[in-house]
């Protein structure tokens, strides 16, 4: 009785502030009202008091566009979600955007979604997370870390790409904590789901080594579903799905056709589904005293719940002191002190080596340092270097090959689902994710990039083979827009380390940057050391390299491997009279945060800039005059032979440079940065 | 004997070539020497003479980066590749670059490959265009569009979400004309397979309704490799994956081993390759003279297969004059006489539309007298209006929901899948496909949009709710980087239309850039008609909209939606005695292809440029002093109150415009078109 209260309860609240609102997703949480009350009442274990509790289960609603459901059952069990935040839903300034967004300030929403295929991906990495932290911190006794993840999703999470990688990776890391609700409903937006996606699912997930359970009635059959869940989380050495049948829009006089997925469902349908429903139908946004009653004591269940775990904690903290004070480091989100010490530094009479190798240099120094750090390739390790010396690879217990403790993770050729798990893995806490492959291939996981910044993620990205300086490859490997493309993201910082202070400098920003993605982008090929890089420099974004006695002709700017390339032109200019300042620019958005005077120091007024960089000119006349880069495709050959094809060596781009110059002869070129906005 | 020693010469050759490359991958061509050898010998019904042949078999070679075997396979068969080409594989300009691109010069190479999950993807669309035009075109007695596609894929293709997307959509269509061999030979680089990928490849499969075959020993079983092929093809209502158990770099001391896979073999273990399979280890780049004369025997017989069809187009011009001229025309390239005649104009006094709707009127003029237009949405059909009146789905015969001679496909929640299946279809020839999606989904997208560009496939992007005009939804789905990210890359035209004219403009410049693809931006919202604007104008790119009697102050330029913010903007300074120019520019790179002197008439020097467009402000720098945009995310909330949220409003854009004036006041702006390179 209660049960089929709270749940008609639910999705009467779901018409109601999709209707104030004239906007957003009905169907989907009344549908999925049922499962989301059993879910919520009978096994989440969280305390809305303390919502960032480490071993609280974590719920994703996959098919974000539903997050009515969502934002209603955290009103519900009293979090911080008000009856007047629910009717402003989908209002400017709101706490319930269109879409569930991530630290956005309301407790309870582990993760964005809504870009469908990203809450799924992002479940197998909370899961995982959590089998790490597990094995890494439990001790006989001690179940600190012990939680299950759990997830709704629709049909149209369960055709991305990005799903498809994810959920096959979780099948083989036997994630055995996470359970996934398929609301399975047979509506998409363009209709019944069999004019596209008629695959067997459950097979599928079989194929992946995932446990399957089938619930034939999900609009009424609240026993069968919570035995279905019981059963799956019996199942500890598989992840599991368990599909559901379910009635989209229930109630509505449209159940079950696709009208009710994405628009209010009008007063008259309302008013007639309060009827049916035994509610009020001229009563709106009302929550029976028994519903609250209800929600209520499952919030005191989890609050109970979190008491035991805290007198756990204090006798953990007993008897494994390092332990504790390790995991509450990390759950307080500070690095190891004095960590940027380990950090190596170089100087110009070391051997030229190629960045992708000086990233490994830092891993080797930091990795043990700092545990938290925990990542992998997408099936390119021998080539992105990222795996350190001594590394145990994140595997099955019993699998011979690694352990949950392991910290190295095989991302198998799945770029997309890798960003999207590491945007889980931060999302748990105490954990710093990093995933690598080709730079030109972060444009398959862009839309989970996106979302590491939008919802604040740490995930570093580590990207080599960042240039036509891979050679031989050709241009289906060469990036040439990526870096444009993801300079274009808010929230995010870039780095093109020039050499190995640089590389440390650019760790030294991804490790600092506590809420937001960093990208690190590196060479195949070798660079030499230059004089008068370091760390610290690297941190302001752009710097000055070289510069003349007294009067410049022009400043060259250049980021990564075509710094040394500056210096060799400035040389090559010297020769000719042409006196050439020379700026290392790492990091676009770090020289942005910097104070006004010093960027103009950086590019004073009065004199020319061109920018140099084997890539895109597009986004450069911000910086500079005028620009030498590669705004076609680029091609396969040895690299040295490329640089010269392209115009990116040293006489090629003194020639541009002394064009730049005779140009603003006898005339002031125009500030880049003193303009009104 | 033959079949041994034509196997054997691949693998030798194939270490020949990245020998001598000192770059490349000889692991993959030495084991899928033999399934190449019997599919060539055995299947592939071609001409190396007539490579263009509409009903030839198409060949993909999905892990591309073992293109070494296709182009040794070309060469044996007398396509344009001459042993020479192979031994400047991978060197400056030369026709064999490090992955195979299509449209480069060799014939043979249908799509672009190397990326992974991309060619298995292309194949799909490979099919289902065979699929599609046998049904427009083959009349009883004549089957004029009769051909397989062949694909072979590695465990990297395989794992990619691109590749689930497309081969699912492959089993819903029962495309029966596609073959899949899936190399497994249980390697990746990260090592063995079991690191990360362990899932039950053939079950996953048979759960999208494919059709299943295994081959024990791919190494030697080439009798029971051609009886499974023929088994698959005999399923003419499923497609087929035949998973084929090979040894990567069969042959080399380290056969089996992630060594043989991304780098030459070294002298000696060649050498003693060469002892082993009975050739003379001094001997290079050697091809028996029996194994050529194997290869042109199978040329010989596609020479007399290509003969008969000719014979049977002959009879079908006769019996069919009308569908064999439209079968012409559109192998020619040439769109109907006259089409431009069709697209809809408008003036200032018809009322507001979205520019989506916009589309949706061209579409519906169109669609029938371009009957090689093909597409669909990615399963938000109602939300982006691609499907015009009258379309039928393209769905299996006898579903009951279309038929195959339908042109509007259902791609499902796949936005990778539905773009690397577009560059499939475009590779067949005779068929122009477009893709729908949000305009923010086409990050999901981008690996295949990338490949559209280089490959020069022409493909329509028509992307929908195209800012933070689309209200509600929110951050997750309001696109900010997004069109710096498209504009950035090369070859690809991208158009965000202001108004009616401009967007029957769009689909003039789409429909007619048969060499790259084009992206067309369009909002949810309502748009007024501009005064001035027509389809010519939009096809130079940018143009004059509006211009002050006499003297300018600034001149103001926009796209889409901002183009008429511009207008109102300009009516506001000019009541303050501001005179402002109004340019609209749909499209950077059509304007970039303009003569300087239209380019100098769009932006005149002397005249302060404010750029507005509700997204990012990187890359406007080139055209514009200073610019209004948005470098931030988004916001949920209607649309209106967002523009004003963001400054996108005529009072406050009109507040920047008097700035930059102010700023300029006594000085000359420098020019932004007039600089030296």
């Amino acid at each position: 009785m209660t049960d089929q209260q709270c749940i008609n309860t639910i999705r009467v609240l779901a018409a109601d502030v999709v209707q104030k609102a004239n906007s957003g997703h009905p169907g989907a949480p009344m549908g999925c009202a049922p499962m989301a009350h059993v879910l919520f009442s009978d096994f989440i274990r969280a305390n809305p008091a303390v919502p960032d509790w480490i071993s609280r289960d974590r719920f994703v609603l996959s098919n974000g566009h539903g997050c009515v459901l969502q934002y209603i059952m955290l009103h519900l069990l009293g979090y911080n979600l008000s009856m007047d935040d629910l009717k402003q839903f989908r209002q400017l300034n709101s706490k319930t955007p269109g879409h569930p967004e991530a630290n956005h300030g309301v407790h309870g929403i582990e993760v964005s979604t809504g870009p469908l295929g990203q809450g799924i991906s992002n479940a197998v990495g909370l899961a995982l997370a959590e089998a790490h932290l597990a094995a890494t911190f439990n001790r006989p006794g001690f179940d600190i870390i012990s939680n299950y993840t759990y997830a709704i999703t629709g049909d149209g999470c369960l055709q991305e790409g990005v799903q498809a990688e994810a959920v096959s990776l979780a099948g083989h890391l036997k994630l055995g904590n996470l359970i996934v609700l398929y609301d399975d409903n047979h509506i998409t937006i363009d209709g019944d789901t069999n004019v596209g996606f008629t695959e067997d699912v459950l097979q599928r997930f079989e194929a992946y080594g995932w446990h399957t359970e089938v619930l034939a009635d999900g609009d009424h059959d609240v026993v069968g579903l919570a035995a279905a869940i019981a059963r799956a989380k019996a199942v500890t050495d598989k992840p599991s799905i368990i599909k559901i049948r379910t009635t989209i829009g229930f109630g509505s006089v449209n159940q079950g056709e696709e009208k009710v997925h994405g628009a209010p469902l009008g007063a008259k349908d309302i008013s007639d589904l309060k009827t049916k429903f035994g509610f009020d139908p001229e009563a709106h946004f009302h929550v029976p005293y028994e519903v609250y009653a209800h929600y209520r004591a499952v919030a005191a269940k989890g609050a109970a719940a979190y008491a035991g775990w805290v007198k756990l904690f204090d006798e953990y903290k007993a008897a494994h002191p390092d332990l504790a004070a390790e995991l509450s480091r990390r759950i307080a989100g500070e690095l190891p002190a004095n960590w940027r010490s380990l950090l190596p530094v170089y100087s110009p009479a070391d051997p030229a080596v190629a960045t992708r190798k000086l990233s490994e240099n830092v891993l080797n120094k930091i990795a043990l340092a700092i545990p938290e750090l925990i990542g992998g390739s997408a099936d390119l390790t021998g080539s992105n270097l990222t795996r350190w010396k001594g590394a145990v690879d994140f595997q099955p217990d019993g699998s011979g090959i690694g352990t949950y403790a392991g910290r190295y993770i095989r991302f198998g050729v799945r770029e997309h689902g890798m960003a999207a798990i590491c945007n889980g893995i931060n999302a748990y806490g105490a954990l710093i994710p990093f995933g690598a492959t080709f730079f030109n291939f972060i444009s398959y996981a862009l839309g989970a990039v996106r979302l590491s910044a939008l919802s604040k993620h740490q995930v570093i990205y580590i990207m080599t083979h960042d240039s036509i300086g891979l050679g031989e490859d050709g241009p289906t490997h060469q990036p040439i827009e990526t870096l444009a493309s993801i300079r274009a993201l808010p929230n995010l910082v870039t780095l093109r380390p020039a050499d190995g202070n640089e590389t440390s400098g650019a760790y030294a920003a991804a490790l600092e940057n506590r809420h937001r993605p960093t990208v690190i982008i590196l060479t195949r090929q070798n660079l030499p050391h230059l004089a008068g890089s370091t760390v610290e420099k690297t941190l302001r974004g752009a710097y000055v390299l070289s510069q003349p006695e007294g009067h410049a002709d022009i400043t060259l700017v250049a980021t990564g491997s075509e710094v040394s390339l500056a210096v060799s032109t400035a040389a090559l200019l010297a020769n000719e009279g042409v006196h050439a300042r020379v700026v290392s620019m790492p990091s676009w958005e770090l020289f942005e945060e910097q104070p006004h005077d010093y960027k103009l120091s950086v590019f004073p007024d009065g004199i020319p800039t061109l920018s140099i960089e084997a890539m895109t000119t597009l986004g450069w006349s911000k910086y500079a005059h005028a620009s030498v880069g590669i705004d076609t495709f680029g091609a396969s050959a040895p690299a040295p032979l490329l640089f010269k094809k392209f115009g990116l060596v040293p006489d090629a781009v003194a020639e541009k440079a002394k064009k730049l110059v005779a140009f603003y002869k006898g005339r002031v070129p125009e500030s880049k940065l003193n303009l009104p906005f």
